[in-house]
């Protein structure tokens, strides 16, 4: 289990990472709060956040009861690729939202892996 | 545990099916990223996962604390009707929003048991 | 691990209470759902409120995996630190948005060391 929570962990600090840039984007725009809209990098940045903190509520979950009933060396490659996929979504979102896609996919399909995965351990603990 | 736990699992699943909900209706509307306004549609959908994500970082902690202390013949009935009451809720906001308050509260009313058991298993072990 | 328990509850408890009032400050605006803008207490009870949520899916896990590695009278205390600094940042932001820098650094501040002891803790235990 420490590998999964060091990369449950560094999902976090990921995630925390990506709200100083939204800090950085208010800052640099001029706006201030509760302001949210009017300068399209700012905008940009929240999403990212907040797209982010979406998944976030279902990685952390499912990451950690998957490494309950899963061995390391299967979980762990899963949650990287989730860290990797995170990073180009943001990447392409701050230069090209529409380019988006790939990087989505390669955070939200871990999650979906993840989620089967801890569904079926959990299951077949229940018996 | 694994019952709560597979409980905690289906909200994880339902909170990402919301999500892919409000991408349903951010294409309906031809709305580009990163806008977030000018469609009543994606609103509603978008309003719908932010709250239940709102309710997920409580969710989440309770229900798996609460099961830790708890029976699950207690615990996993009060997580059952969180996830009917999130549905009735995503159904109504979706529908007429002024009707939502009957769903919201089967969802949060579950949660305020769920933190309260939670609490009295966590100080009753304290000693 | 009860006592780090019972502060990540209250943190949640916290989180509701900050809910809460952004439905107090919506009956107050006359706003209907789901508009999102257009009242400035409105805004700022849901900055709040997303703020903490943002801060919350840091918490909750750095703070239960800190708690598994490090004795409860070095974590307790960050907690409560995060638990006081939210109420200041609430309070400020409520009164005068510029002024919610301290209320902020005290809550992220102490989530950013809990982060640091947990990723020591678990790399510790790699080994």
């Amino acid at each position: 289990m420490p590998l999964i929570e060091i990369i449950a962990l560094l999902a976090v600090a990921q995630f925390l990472y990506f709200g100083y840039l939204v800090g950085m984007q208010r800052q640099k725009s001029g706006l201030k709060a509760p302001t949210m809209t009017g300068d399209d990098g700012f905008e940009r940045a929240f999403r990212v956040q907040m797209n982010t903190l979406e998944l976030m509520i279902a990685l952390i979950p499912v990451l950690l009861l998957a490494g309950k009933y899963w061995p390391a060396w299967l979980i762990a490659p899963i949650g990287i690729v989730y860290l990797v996929g995170r990073t180009l979504y943001q990447q392409a979102y701050m230069n090209a939202p529409t380019k988006r896609g790939t990087g989505f996919m390669l955070s939200l399909g871990p999650i979906a892996a993840l989620l089967v995965l801890a569904l079926l351990g959990a299951v077949w603990h229940l018996f």
